[in-house]
């Protein structure tokens, strides 16, 4: 069960180059992602209507895909167009398509009703083409429930021990008081902390020499979307003086492959010293070595979730799961109102935890 | 569900020597084949009665076989004629044993009713051993539902976009249409194409210099055998002028070993060259490389079958599934008239494509 | 379905050093073992009851554990003691805690009602900690359900067969009828073996020049406790008389993962020529060796069970089962007495074989 109207990450640019044929599973369907001559993405379903093939086999005519196997040829919109050894083609020959639309450097696609994929509620992923802001890009598989690095997202105490060593460095993180705003798809979360040692990697990247304050904010909004802006900077520093601040720039993107695993795509941007590539290439390494960090943790919860038995008991609730228990509301609710749209809100299910 | 009154191929006369102890599991029961002295094939259930060790693990002594797990020993027919500190051996200590033939190089086993293995329903594997005929013989484990091999086999429009560059070379086979004759217990299907482009195998064989007409007729018979003639000349010898014409002969059996995986027993012979083992070679390897490509499309298939799903819409017919569809629609009575066998034809089930 | 209310062995004492963090998955659950400062050991539920990260993935603090998800700290009485970033900690936060021992170089966990913890109940592993006895411990992994290696342990006429070249030599072994007596939570088992040849490796250790007398007896105890002595000398040494005798003691545990795979700890050990260290790696490697023999008959045994089928028969028993038979009865009864603990005995549920 997952949310269908809503954009999905689906792939970073370039893996969806001219000639591609990208086979990508969303929400458990087997999508086919490619590109028109003209560089406009087509999502269709990737099983050949005629026999379960995997037009990702296939191979790009045109704006056309063939099917490797028989030949049957299909044009964007998903009508078969061919069937070799045959005169007519039968209207009942066609894939699914599904709304696509790339945005600066991400593919986002729609897996629900297509009347309702609307591109105003894709998110608005500021630093991924600003030319101000470097990165490199990061694509991560994890065989997890998307549900649980959501979950990760919204509670960043865990940077004071997942990250002790990488984006941590203090358990002055987890004891920080989060504030959690709700967004219309999704909550805010804003994180002070104050007279702290640096992260490791603040410490390689800044040159700080002694106490900083790090100033952490983002929105995670449905389905998985996290767009956080980070800065730290010495704790003497007067606020609103950006004298002497770090400032980072983060999108990360959580596309359930399945119910059990999950395509992770991320950036972490920054704006100081734009022009060294060795601060772009830290900066990813940084991350990537935290978010395998995550993996590991995440990846293990998974297969203890897996296991079950006997002696599994009910998790339980602590003060700063709050936002992790609201984003989850919020999926179960939106995942409601699809399966009975036609319920006004005072009819809706109750909401549980 | 298989069809169980019908043989099966279960060894090339290779892979059964006379020391051999065998293990294969056939539509999902494991069994166990070796030799009597005499040559004589044998074919028992390859769990030991007693606690479920495999036999195929134990020892060959004349004609019985030893378990090595706990020493006993049973006589060709399954019947215990030894238990190791036992004095009597109780007269329920047996192994279901299964009629087991050789024919020609292929060794065959009944899975059914042991009463109605009739020898005459073994299918007719003219060049298997013929002295004529050339071969090197092939085996090929696909982790597929054996009926996605069968589609194949029955629909050789495949052959101009699965083996463009081996055993098709043009869409032409696609297009031309093929005769389908109903057999006893399978089909005969024929396709004649004319005037094109060699196959690429063809041509290495051949040295054709232009165009040619190409001819195939096969028979497919249940469980899963395929048994074809082929013929390839210029296209400007009159018909029924054998200069010039590379003819080829295929047997081809396929064996499930569960739902989901497949043994498949392939050759292609030649009687022209007889003694050039490059030609023998050349033909082998220009077949395997084509089957490999049959694997990677249908083991894709199942993948995709078996991740199921709410987008999964069943398959939709052409025309050059007439074929299939008749030999899967002959599975189907062939299971169910084994599954109510006192029904007189009138009373059996409705047949459903 | 396991019996919970026994001790398993969980570990070597040279797995549990005083900085580890053991994760053991015991009957199907995931458990944490560590050492207090004072050495004394910990089990307590690996999954945090917080979000289920694995607390074996965390850090030992003092006596404590704490989970590094999001740093929750429990004592060894499995008590959260502090939640980061919270004042109060609530009471709901607990892991559970087993009763857990060490006894000589194994440690024994109790996976059931601890009020029932009672220690005279773990088995007098003898030989496990007695300074004339030698030995190199060992631990397997087996991918069976360990009744399955009861079985194999409860009838050692499957030395003659699988152990052929190892510890039998002879089938005289499973021609010799044990004796089988009932003990209050298991069995003992004995067998006589007169003028036979020796085993290899006795022939290896002892320098036999000819035939040779064996005594084994053992118990086997729940959950799957086994306790050897075995002796070996020539055949025309007079009863009593210790001339020329090899003796051997074993200690194996059998401890379920889950209901299909098994921590196997062993060890076999020697008194005579104590200082020689070849001898104590002879014998180490023999065991090794035979157990590698017994794990390839049980895990395939294990996968033609798990196969299962049409073709699937119950097993069929010979008398060399008697001693199995009655263990699998004794685990039966043992699991309906703690499934229906209040039922007087003439209650009790009649027992099936």
């Amino acid at each position: 069960m997952f949310i269908r109207n809503c954009w999905y990450v689906a792939a970073w640019d370039h893996e969806l180059l001219s000639d591609t044929l990208l086979a990508r599973t969303i929400i458990g369907e087997p999508l086919l992602f490619y590109r028109m001559g003209d560089g406009t993405p087509v999502a269709m379903a990737d099983r050949c209507c005629h026999r379960h093939a995997p037009l990702s086999q296939g191979r790009k005519e045109g704006d056309c895909v063939r099917c490797l196997y028989h030949g049957l040829k299909f044009e964007p919109g998903g009508r078969c167009v061919e069937v070799p050894g045959q005169d007519s083609v039968p209207a009942t020959l066609h894939q699914r398509t599904y709304p696509v639309v790339q945005r600066g450097r991400w593919v986002w696609v729609w897996m629900g009703d297509a009347a309702l994929a609307d591109e105003a509620l894709i998110s608005d992923d500021f630093s991924l083409q600003h030319p101000d802001w470097h990165y490199r890009p990061g694509y991560m598989h994890t065989a997890a429930d998307y549900r649980l690095i959501c979950d990760n997202l919204l509670d960043f105490s865990h940077l004071s021990f997942v990250h002790e060593k990488t984006l941590g460095g203090s358990t002055a993180i987890a004891q920080a008081k989060p504030v959690v705003e709700h967004l219309p798809r999704g909550l805010r979360v804003s994180r002070d902390v104050r007279n702290t040692v640096p992260a490791p990697y603040h410490a390689r990247l800044g040159n700080f020499t002694g106490q900083v304050n790090r100033h952490m904010t983002y929105d995670c909004v449905v389905p998985g979307i996290l767009l956080l802006q980070a800065e730290v900077k010495p704790a003497d520093t007067p606020d609103g003086d950006p004298q002497g601040a770090l400032r980072m720039r983060s999108c990360q993107a959580l596309t359930p492959e399945t119910a059990g695993s999950t395509h992770y795509f991320f950036m972490q941007s920054h704006n100081f010293r734009p022009d060294d590539a060795t601060v772009t290439e830290a900066l990813y390494q940084s991350v990537a070595q935290a978010f395998a960090e995550d993996k590991r943790v995440i990846e293990a919860q998974q297969r203890l979730i897996d296991l079950g038995g006997v002696d599994t008991v009910p998790m339980k609730f602590i003060a700063a799961d709050a936002a992790l228990v609201k984003f989850r509301r919020l999926i179960e609710q939106l995942m409601a109102e699809e399966q009975a749209p036609s319920l006004t809100p005072k009819q809706q299910p109750q909401e549980t935890v």
